[in-house]
C-alpha cells in the first residue's frame, strides 16, 4: 500500500477545485486514497499497434482459466495474432480464430462461471438489490455479483473485463479471448470465464479497429486489424520496459467515503437528486503506472 | 419506412448463422425489420480527424438547446474546434472551452432537463422498474426514462448521447457540449440538456484523443486533441458528400420481438440463464447509411 504523495494529491486537489461539471467525476473524497500494486505474478503486458495495455489476472475467480492463459503467454502464443472480431459497444476478440472453429491442439478450458464466495477476498458493498444481481461489490478493484442465498459469487461484465470466448458447450473455452468495450452486457455473467480485467491503457483498447456490425464484428480484412504485436508476463518484460502497476485500493477507507460520495451527490451542480444508487460498472477504479 | 432488404437481410442471416457467440449479439428476430430514416432536419454531419460521425438532433426534448445548436452549426462556430476535456469511460466535450469560463458572447440556455411526457412520441416498453427510473423505453430509436406518477420523461445518459455541459448554474449551457463515451452515467440524468444521439461513427468517437484522468481529462497540448474539422447540418452538406441515414424503427414488430429475445435468452448458449432484466443502454439501436 501507498499512501498519497505528489501527483496523487494533485488528482486530488483537481478534483475538489475544479469547474463544477468534475465533480460529478472523478471525485476524490477529500481524505488520502491508497493504492494496490498489481501483483507482478498476475501482470499482463499486451502491446498493440495502438499502445500499451496492461491487464490484471483474477486466478480467485478463474484459476484454470489463467493458469492456461499463463501458459499460452508464456509460449509466446498471441503474438502477431489480431482482434478479428470487433463490435463497438459491445467487444473486441482476438486469438487465434479456433473459436470460430479454427482446428487447434490447444486443450479445452472448463467452466469457471461462477465460484463459492470465500470470506478472506476483501469485499467492499456497492449496490443491493442490483438489477441484474442480488447484490454488487468491488473485490480488489474488479466489480463482483453475489448471490448470499446460493454463496455464489461471479466477475461481472464490465467495461475492461476479459474473458475466453466458447462456443455453446460450457467447457469449449480455449485461446481467443475477448474484452467487454461497451455498456456493460451483463446478460453474459455467469456463463462465460472472466479471469482479468484492463487495468491500464483502456483508452488503447477503445482504438481497436472495429469489424462492420452487418458481418458480426468479423474483420475480413486481415492487415486492417489490431495485431497484438507482444504479449507477455511482466517478469518477461525486459527491465528496462517494465512498469509498476498500481490500482486504487477498493478496500480503504477513503474509496468507502469516494461511494457514498457517488450515491449521495450533494454538489450544488445536482438540481435534481439523482437515485442513490450506484452500478458497479460505472465506479471508476484507476490505474497507474511508474517506472 | 424501408423494409428489409440486400444487406440488411445479409446481417439478419449472420445474426441467426454465425457462430454461437453471436448470437448474444446482434441477434435479430426472425422478421423483418424496418427502418426509420433520420429527419434531415435533425440529421448532423461532425467530420473529425478520426472520420464521420452522424447525429441525431431531438428537439421533443430539448427545443431551446436543439435551436441554438443549429444556429451555431449554421454559423460555423464549431469548426476547427476541438475535444479539449476527453476522459476514457465517461466523456468526450468539445466547443469553445467556454463552460470552462472562457468569455463568450453566445447566450446561454435555460435548463432542459425533462419534459411533460406528450402521449403522440412513440413508446416501445424496455423495463420497468429500472434501478435509476421507474420506467425505460424507446422513443423514435432514443433511450428514454418516465416517471409516470409525475408524467415526466427524459433522455437518459447512456453511451453516445449528446448533451449541453454547463457549470452550477442549471441555465448556463452555452455553446460546448459532451458525447458519453462508456458506461452510462446515469446519475446525470435531469440535471442536464441532453439534446441528440450518435446514430452513425461511434467508433470514430471512441478514436478521439483522451486526457489524462490526473489533469481531470483535459488536454494541455492543443496539437493532440481531436478536432472538429466541418461541423453541419445535413442541407448544408454538399450533394456529393451526403449520405442517407436510417436508425433501426424501435416501435416496429421486429424490434419489439428483439427485446423479447433479448429478455429470453433461450438460445442453448446460455447455461446460466440471465435474469429478465433489460439496460436500455445496452439494447443496440443500430444506424446505417447510403448514398
Amino acid at each position: 500500500m501507498n499512501h498519497v504523495t505528489g501527483p496523487l494529491k494533485k488528482w486530488l486537489m483537481a478534483g475538489l477545485l475544479a469547474w463544477p461539471f468534475c465533480l460529478s467525476w472523478p471525485v476524490m473524497a477529500a481524505n488520502e486514497l491508497t493504492w494496490r500494486q498489481v501483483d507482478p505474478d498476475n501482470t499482463v503486458f499486451m502491446e498493440l499497434t495502438e499502445g500499451l495495455v496492461i491487464i490484471e489476472l483474477n486466478p480467485a475467480f478463474a484459476p484454470k482459466t489463467v493458469k492456461q492463459f499463463k501458459k499460452l503467454v508464456a509460449d509466446r502464443f498471441y503474438d502477431g495474432l489480431s482482434f478479428y472480431r470487433v463490435i463497438d459497444g459491445f467487444v473486441a476478440q482476438g486469438g487465434d480464430g479456433s473459436d470460430l472453429g479454427k482446428l487447434s491442439n490447444i486443450p479445452l478450458i472448463d467452466a469457471e462461471f461462477e465460484i463459492d464466495w470465500e470470506p478472506e477476498l476483501p469485499w467492499t458493498p456497492v449496490q443491493s438489490p442490483d438489477m441484474f444481481a442480488p447484490e454488487t461489490g468491488l473485490s480488489n478493484g474488479f466489480a463482483v455479483a453475489r448471490n448470499p442465498d446460493k454463496n455464489t459469487a461471479w466477475l461481472t461484465h464490465c467495461p475492461g473485463i476479459v474473458a475466453m470466448a466458447r462456443n455453446d458447450d460450457p467447457d469449449s473455452s480455449r485461446t481467443d479471448f475477448y474484452i467487454v468495450i461497451g455498456q456493460a452486457p451483463r446478460y453474459l455473467d455467469r456463463n462465460l470465464n472472466v479471469f482479468g480485467r484492463v487495468v491500464y491503457g483502456m483508452d488503447v483498447v477503445q482504438r481497436i479497429y472495429r469489424g462492420p456490425a452487418l458481418n458480426n464484428g468479423i474483420i475480413e480484412d486481415e492487415t486492417a486489424a489490431t495485431r497484438i504485436s507482444r504479449l507477455r508476463m511482466l517478469e518477461d518484460i525486459p527491465d528496462e520496459e517494465k512498469y509498476r502497476t498500481f490500482v486504487v485500493d477498493t478496500g480503504s477507507e477513503a474509496f468507502i467515503e469516494l461511494l457514498d460520495d457517488r450515491r449521495d451527490r450533494k454538489q450544488k451542480f445536482f438540481h435534481n437528486q439523482p437515485p442513490r444508487v450506484l452500478d458497479v460498472c460505472q465506479v471508476p477504479v484507476q490505474g497507474r503506472i511508474t517506472r
